[in-house]
């Protein structure tokens, strides 16, 4: 199979908002965001970017791909800790400059790279006029920073 | 009440991800994404971005304000169309450059700008090798091409 490629965003607004080509706009640095939620109980998990070889290569096999801002490479998610993510659905939004991915996670059915089962376990709250951000309890369910470690 | 101000951004790792100072990451264009989801099913609705003068406002208002790219302006969500968002909780991820925000849709119950309730309305699939979009089935849920073309 060869991975799909990417036409180019038309300038029609209707076609990119009502039509049925996939035309991701990607920005500047040639990236989408990609919304990550578990296909069980819909818990959002992540949020990261794609550019057109993830995105081509996540909608081929079916295992979601992302591009790391961080480490600027292409980065196959759980390649290191077995927490592959199997997408379920993939849809866009009405001017296709983001994704979400419905997805099942494999592994330790861990998403964040501290071990938790997602990214998002600190609440922001104003007490007292102070901001501050607040745990949710959620626990590490596997030694990330072994894992990684001995990856290395 | 003042709007808060938020602190530069650690550069220990640790701190950012493990402490309870918000200490949002804004990009270079000075922006977070933000995520946003119906507090009482789950469904995603939009993706969208704040600089610290919106995510300082949703904070101290209890409605989304968002950063419009395309406006380059502030953008009170509802505005025009009455479908404020009420957040009902926010988050930010491991590393604060991201938040979600779970909300109660006043209004129309819409957040898309074509009427509809999520800005997610089409699934990318691919058959016979071409990637394509569907719709979900979601119709309008108010006359977006009037509600906008009256208010100006």
């Amino acid at each position: 199979m060869t991975a799909p490629e990417f036409e180019k965003a038309p300038n029609d607004k209707k076609a990119l908002e009502d039509g049925t080509a996939f035309t991701p706009r990607f920005d500047a640095n040639g990236l989408v965001t990609a919304v990550v939620t578990d296909a069980g109980d819909g818990i959002l998990l992540m949020v990261a970017h794609m550019n057109a070889q993830a995105l081509a290569l996540t909608i081929e096999t079916g295992i979601a791909h992302y591009w790391s801002r961080s480490r600027n490479a292409l980065w196959k998610k759980g390649e290191t800790s077995g927490n592959f993510q199997h997408v379920v659905e993939m849809r866009t939004d009405c001017d296709q400059d983001a994704v979400w991915l419905r997805v099942n996670v494999l592994g330790h059915d861990a998403t964040c790279h501290t071990g938790r089962r997602s990214c998002f376990y600190r609440k922001v709250e104003r007490r007292d006029g102070i901001v501050t951000l607040t745990g949710d309890g959620s626990a590490p369910l596997f030694d990330a920073k072994k894992t990684y470690l001995d990856a290395t």
